[in-house]
């Protein structure tokens, strides 16, 4: 495995892909730092190009791509997120995508893909099944294949949020993301650890997609057989890379349930007047919850996407 | 009647509540730029403390009482949003609140003026059946009232998001924002003829509550009757007060559908990520609707709230 992205490799990645995204604001409450005791800042992600921290790793990766690799086209496998982030990074440098879904990703994410152009193949629920649909479309296209978070290239481009969120709000005392394969606490572990080391980071799980908190705790990879959440983009199982960059710079990675996700998003909804999906409401839900401790504490939470289907809201 | 707020009026108060309100940020979103064919902002007043731009005329208007007036109380009508707000600045005071409110406002809008500790009496719907119930409220206790926005320290005070937004983004060709009984929008008529005298100034009332766009055109005001509109914070009738600044200083009234509405809303949810009630949907609502051309302009619009009850979405 190659060494891990360094703190003048991320801000190349910020440099690199400054002028194709937002740089997005960060928010405080009153009402949250009330109920949490906490001074709590949010990095609103959800207001990034495709709703979601996501474009910054895809753009990083398209953006390193030779013109003879554009020419066979990119491709990749995500619950949607990562995949409209690929489509529109690809798109800016027109090159052909072709995006794999699961049949039961939101018919919201499925939209956004197809409205940047990218053609989708779908496939069943499950990692399993998504690894090979995509392996006969690498077979079929010769297209370059942009995974999710198991790609330095990625990471790299992910750390740039909790970079900006550091030059935002100094001295924070913790930065908090959700976990899904892992790709933005590592992006923020790595740029944490590099440009304030004495900030803890520390990572969020769902209950029924706990295979972080397993394997953070053994050591090794725990993968979880069938993983379940309303949180749709946090399924995917953490890689050996992911691991270890997680055991290195991570302090903490704790769950909360299902009834704790949705209770911490509509909170923030109705108090913060943002809309945020699922995944992205997991670090307010653990302070909430009571699983980690922030009173007095100066918080970062990277606010992680807020692509929802107005239609299907969890209250 | 008094003489209309001066620029130097409307900086005086800016001043005085600056320490108790939020900066609220400007956002923009490429999606409602390609939709609309403009360059479009948004004054997030939704973030804005109470979630609404109300907070900042209630701040002024109380910040001008003296201790003797405060220890009386201060009483206001209000289908929320309003009374949240005096709530709020009174407490800050340590004055007692009375709101007189229709039984048929929001729940969250009444659970946020109970939460600020004021005492709530409630009316029948309509503007004389408040105007009654009020008049009580000041003979038994001598309570200061604060009326909505027929009051020029209100109007100072709602002047200032528009200072802000031309603060933050000078050179704008137009402001838009909704219009009930005209306190937002005469601020920023008399704050962007103070400030930036070329930004032409525009509101946007629901069809079903479009007092002011009859009045407009009449030269006096034309009541509604029985005004109705999801809109529930357009449904006061413009004062003599409001009339005059408004057919002064603004360019024009249009109105929009509920339909309009609704869509600009969902649409405002869906791509911008940000929380707004129906009534801060008026401006792009008349935008999308044709009823506004900012093709190539600079435009500004003031997200006037967010207050929505999340049990009770419109689609």
């Amino acid at each position: 495995m190659s060494e891990h992205p360094t703190i003048a490799d991320i801000r190349g990645a910020a440099e690199r892909i400054t002028p194709f995204i937002n740089r997005t604001p960060v928010l405080a409450s009153t009402t949250i730092n009330r109920i949490t005791g906490g001074e709590v800042c949010f990095k609103c992600e959800n207001f990034q190009k495709v709703g979601a921290f996501k474009i910054r790793g895809a753009t990083n990766a398209v953006s390193k791509l030779s013109n003879d690799q554009l020419s066979r086209g990119v491709t990749t496998h995500s619950s949607g997120n990562h995949a409209a982030a690929v489509a529109l990074a690809a798109a800016s440098r027109n090159a052909k995508v072709v995006v794999v879904m699961p049949r039961s990703a939101p018919g919201v994410k499925k939209e956004a893909v197809a409205g940047y152009g990218a053609t989708i193949v779908y496939c069943d629920p499950g990692h399993r099944a998504r690894e090979a649909a995509m392996a006969a479309v690498v077979d079929d296209t010769g297209a370059h294949f942009i995974h999710p978070y198991d790609d330095n290239d990625v990471i790299e481009g992910q750390a740039t949020a909790a970079l900006e969120l550091l030059q935002q709000v100094p001295g924070l005392d913790m930065i908090i993301t959700p976990i899904g394969g892992g790709g933005l606490i590592s992006g923020t572990a790595l740029a944490t650890h590099g440009l304030s080391p004495q900030t803890r980071v520390v990572g969020v799980e769902p209950e029924g997609a706990d295979d972080a908190f397993r394997s953070f705790r053994a050591g090794k990879l725990i993968p979880v057989d069938e993983p379940r959440s309303i949180a749709d983009g946090l399924l995917a199982p953490l890689s050996e890379r992911t691991l270890q960059i997680i055991g290195q710079h991570v302090e903490n990675v704790v769950t909360v349930s299902e009834e704790q996700i949705i209770h911490a998003m509509r909170t923030m909804w109705e108090r913060m007047k943002i809309v945020v999906e699922p995944s992205a409401a997991l670090p307010l839900a653990a302070i909430v919850a009571g699983k980690l401790d922030v009173s007095g504490a100066r918080v970062g939470i990277i606010v992680s996407g807020g692509n929802v289907d107005m239609d299907r809201l969890p209250w």
